[in-house]
């Protein structure tokens, strides 16, 4: 059944040489310039350009029609459990800030402050959202009244606005998209269950089965942690330069907020009490994590569920036999739910095209030619294995969707082996620095601690996660053996 | 097949005597005081909160679970045009506003300005964006170098803030959710064709088929024209006040903005030339419309296609034999996609659940008692026929979907009634003041023109649209004869 893969470079029809004549030089090699690398396919890819004020993106289509499918597969399966969204104001006044202490310590260095409004100059200044933990708290306090108001599970997808000193598109950016979770729970333990739930079950699975990035999970040191969290727990992978990217937080508040907002239950004994409460957010960041993950040299690699388009059908020829060939496979794809795309623009150079499939990341690419027709063949491109082979017209759709199906798991597989790659296990804090130098390190916290953290924050790694060693679930982690992963992040 | 209904008030079971007494009082009658009904049923019915800064709002789970599928509706169509999504920053700087002399001097005076950013005063104050024509125009002018680039078709989802003095809550609010869409083309019929396909195909037709709100469609005045286009279309609906509501609106901006941003591409004959563009936008205005087009002295009734919540089976007491029937019928209806929900609250008093499903709008209410099941029936009632039957347990599902079916085109039937009840044709432009008194008007244009619409404007009305008074296609308004449509408006 499956067709027989000849990787790329082995093939040299005239079409593919001009292809690899102008895929090489198209992107700075990533083991030449990794930062570099990056901005190149943001920018040729057409993923996003810098915005006039400093840090600020625009989020070009591609881009933002893979954010859609993931905002869906996030927003899916955050309302599983159990989660309604909701809207909350941008501005928020700046006296509702410094009602958490550590919180607003945290982000004033961060703030956008809006001073007039309608013309005039405003009583009380209001901060563009850095994150909503203040407002909806406001609400919280008035909506909360009985133990029958709990759990109150709140999601709000929105733009914030944190002052970015040293902005990279996706990453760090002053203004980004995210969604934000707030839930307020009858009791810590339950506060904590849900947020770990929201790590791993929302989280993680994305992550894992939709991105096709494995993480680990675990939580933050204190040094870490979310200002005005009592804990914070991450989603941390490994990019393909060997740095570390947060992927996901979620955190248990406990009573911190209620407490400075007076949010107050009648419990079922009749007690009043400060509801404890969580909160979670991931954000358009994920798109850079999607790109330095799955990325290499000739452009994006993009996983199947992702991709805006995920069967490209390029005509070598204008002509009447290919074109319909190219039209009867589209509907039949188009049919079974795949996206896909035919492109027929032969004026424009067949090499060109190619090249700019494989840099918009399109797994799965079929030339259809006049000398492959005439054998009743077409070549089959896959881009996640970097592979080519020639099948036969019968089947064709069958293939296409087995080479789809692969993809998707090839992607999570080469990630997967990337990341232990560059995760080395280190014993003391000194094999933990050098390790961190091009990659990351796992080490027992009990050999690290605070002392060893700040040693190594000085050498430019941080601790990005604490978890158990033996695998455990993460929630007992206190109890366990404990191992930090060690790296140098974005 | 279909039960016999029965008007509700005739029917008195002891419940729904109790249901009655309390549905009463609950909310000031329309008659009496609409601003007053229409902000009691956004706070009772749970939809909308005032946010803290002046003018903005907290839209609540129910509203924002409306407003997703409404989104979802527009959306579809949207990109069914040919459209992309894609985002452009929230912040501009000042200055590019100040491009476009007729735009800047239209919202100057609604701006909200940061002045401050990461702790220091910005070189250039940024504006919180209250549309984004200057700052998508300044990447078109990048994006667009050739024939071939055009037609360019972006819709970008987000927030707007533009400070607003007499806010009311989804009508006019300081900040609020939108899409706007901006399109440029390679010529300006191609431009005009596209902002009225938008207008037709997909404003009124998912106000119409989704909403069931029927809308007049046609072209604003030379008063009423948005800042910076050369004309404005729009979908205007009467409310049940009798005053219009602008429910969407689409611009032909020319050359304006190209001119302005040195857009330029290259045309087929090889001459360079300005593109013509169009905008266009929908808001969170439509949650407003919606509530004040459908909504009675019991609160909202939902068009089923947006309703949250469908159908409501709602337990009066709490027995083995009617929770088994509930849960069976649950499952049967989802089974089908309905969104269903089993009210098994029998703590609350039945007649207080009922009223408040019915304040919240809910379609459908299934009631199961003893008495009823006693005879394998229950209460089948239809909030839209304001309505009830009692009916056989065999072929229940059957019959709710008939009644979900039947209120969609009721709400259409009564609001299109409702709406041509209030709109008199009028003669003279005496009359026409009059007659927006209390309600809307229909006058030739060419009796009343730009004299005329001043002399209604200082009694209080404005021209809502100029349509062709034969209901021709809307895009031959030139030559035909042109009446316009009066009101009061919000």
């Amino acid at each position: 059944m499956s067709p027989i893969w000849v990787a790329s470079a082995e093939v040299r029809t005239p079409a593919q040489l001009a292809s690899r004549a102008l895929t090489k030089p198209i992107l700075t090699p990533q083991a030449q310039d990794f930062p570099r690398w990056y901005q190149e396919v943001v920018a040729k890819a057409e993923l996003a350009d810098n915005g006039p004020v400093r840090g600020t993106m625009v989020i070009r289509p591609w881009a933002f029609s893979i954010w859609e499918r993931l905002q869906q597969e996030l927003d899916t399966r955050i309302k599983a459990t159990g989660v309604s969204n909701a809207y909350f104001p941008l501005l928020i006044p700046e006296s509702y800030l410094r009602r958490e202490a550590e919180h607003v310590e945290g982000f004033s260095p961060e703030l956008a402050v809006v001073t007039h409004g309608g013309g005039k100059q405003l009583e009380e200044p209001a901060v563009v959202r850095p994150t909503s933990e203040t407002i909806i708290n406001s609400y919280f306090a008035k909506w909360i009244n009985s133990y029958r108001d709990l759990p109150l599970l709140i999601n709000n997808w929105s733009n914030v606005v944190r002052w970015e000193l040293r902005p990279r598109l996706f990453l760090r950016t002053t203004e980004f998209l995210w969604q934000e979770g707030h839930t307020a729970h009858i009791s810590a333990e339950e506060a904590r269950t849900f947020a770990l739930t929201i790590l791993t079950d929302v989280y993680e699975q994305v992550m894992r089965d939709v991105m096709a990035i494995p993480v680990f999970t675990g939580s933050k040191t204190d040094r870490e942690r979310f200002a005005g969290a009592l804990r914070s727990w991450t989603c941390e992978a490994v990019m393909r330069d060997g740095k570390a990217l947060q992927m996901g937080t979620s955190h248990e508040l406990g009573q911190n907020f209620s407490r400075a907002f007076g949010t107050l239950f009648t419990d079922r004994d009749g007690q009043q009490r400060h509801p404890w409460q969580a909160s979670w957010g991931a954000s358009t960041r994920l798109l850079g994590a999607l790109i330095m993950a799955h990325g290499d040299d000739r452009g994006l690699r993009l996983p199947p569920i992702l991709a805006p388009i995920q069967v490209v059908l390029v005509l070598i020829k204008d002509e009447p036999d290919a074109i319909e060939h190219a039209r009867r496979l589209a509907a039949e794809l188009r049919a079974r739910g795949t996206r896909v795309e035919v492109d027929d623009r032969t004026d424009i150079s067949f090499g060109r095209r190619v090249t700019d499939w494989e840099l918009k990341g399109v797994p799965v690419r079929v030339e259809i030619g006049p000398r492959d027709l005439a054998k009743q063949e077409v070549t089959l491109v896959s881009r996640a294995a970097n592979a080519k082979a020639t099948v036969a017209i019968a089947g064709i759709s069958e293939r296409v969707h087995e080479t789809l199906r692969l993809a998707q798991a090839a992607l999570l597989e080469q990630a997967t082996k990337l990341r232990d790659d560059h995760v080395h296990q280190a014993v003391t804090i000194e094999e933990a620095a050098e390790a961190a130098r091009d990659g990351a390190a796992r080490i027992r916290w009990s050999a690290l601690g605070p002392d060893g953290e700040q040693r190594l924050a000085e050498a430019g790694a941080t601790v990005r996660c604490l978890r158990r060693a033996d695998g455990g679930f993460l929630e007992d982690v206190d109890g366990a053996e404990v191992e930090a992963i060690i790296a140098r992040a974005y």
